[in-house]
């Protein structure tokens, strides 16, 4: 009992002090007029490979910037950099096992390194994990989870509280589909049942299925401003 | 850095309580002669596909127990239960995302409802995740991670700890390979530079491929006991 009385104390404490990072966060992109999505999934859903796509396909309209977040290395930041992007890479570092999340104050750390002013969209690439990010918020506007079609139908169920904070699902890899025993309609039906009527769309980074409907709805993002 | 040193000092007690408590299982476990598998992957790697396999070709020799562990929901426990082994549920509960490993503690609940003096292997699936479960020994003999190849090359140098801390990889889901691109080569090479010569058996739940291996390595196990 005491134990999880004393841990329950420490976990408020974080949050609170996180949401106050992410509310300073979401100031400082409001003023630079950049819309901020915090990308989140499994490991190895494919966030980085759909990146590619859309900083191919949009060609830098809108401008877009990345925030790469990563225990450790900079791969993925590496793979983006061809593109020419302002990019950031945020380790979280080495403290036992790193941190499997990125928090308000990592992304500000990384905000002061990018250009806001001329960014229109940042994309913050969050650690790959489906519980930890969605306890976080870092300041972003809207939520993207990239689920990949590999990963089973029923992780909505048993993951709820990631697909629940979702604004938009995109459901990827779907060129495996036909190789996998993976239906679709239970997967969307679970979906449905933890975030009613929320939007997806069916994404093969390989393939390029999807990427103009993703794009198309990110640049509505803009329209809205 | 205020945050940054509090923090720091509340990971270490909850380590601290957790090493305790993993070390009273680990007695408990060594006195009803029960090896312990704690068996973790990202989510949708395969755990329980692979452990469905494995009853099934096991066929109660040796004698296998299963501790489900997952944040909400009993389906992978359900799906277990027609095997009639000695199973239990531990649901990490809905604190705020609920949490997403299992804890040493956690393990201990449910150690109680097992007949642990009927088990000689018992195996711990752990929650979905790439990063937190490794933080939190529980208890085991050994890890086990299970790996599948829509992962990506890259996953061992971007999240070491799990990787380092395997005794043994379950590559799984080799029947796809032929549809990815994978390389697996470049996966191993990676693999071998995190954790130097651990072993590690190509898999495939759908198959087949690679169960009797493995089943094999856990026969191995109770000749060492």
């Amino acid at each position: 009992m005491h134990r999880a009385a004393v841990k329950r104390v420490v976990r408020e404490n974080v949050f609170d002090a996180n949401d106050t990072l992410a509310g300073a966060n979401r100031e400082m992109l409001d003023r630079a007029g950049t819309y901020t999505i915090n990308m989140m999934s499994s490991p190895g859903a494919g966030k980085t490979a759909l990146l590619e796509r859309t900083l191919e396909r949009l060609r830098g309209k809108p401008r877009v910037g990345v925030l790469e977040g990563d225990i450790q290395t900079t791969l993925d930041a590496d793979r983006l950099a061809r593109f020419h992007v302002p990019l950031v890479q945020v380790n979280t570092d080495p403290g036992f096992g790193g941190e499997c999340h990125l928090d308000a104050n990592m992304v500000r750390s990384g905000l002061r390194e990018l250009p806001l002013d001329d960014i229109e969209i940042l994309i913050i690439e969050n650690v790959g994990n489906l519980v930890c990010p969605a306890e976080f918020r870092v300041g972003e506007d809207v939520r993207v989870m990239v689920y990949s079609v590999t990963e089973g139908e029923e992780k909505p169920l048993k993951y709820p509280l990631m697909f629940r904070s979702a604004d938009l699902v995109l459901v990827n890899k779907v060129d495996l589909l036909e190789h996998l025993d993976f239906d679709i309609e239970q997967f969307l039906g679970n979906l449905d049942a933890v975030n009613p009527g929320v939007r997806y769309v069916l994404t093969s980074a390989r393939t390029g299925q999807g990427v103009e409907e993703w794009c198309g709805w990110l640049g509505q993002r803009l329209e809205g401003i």
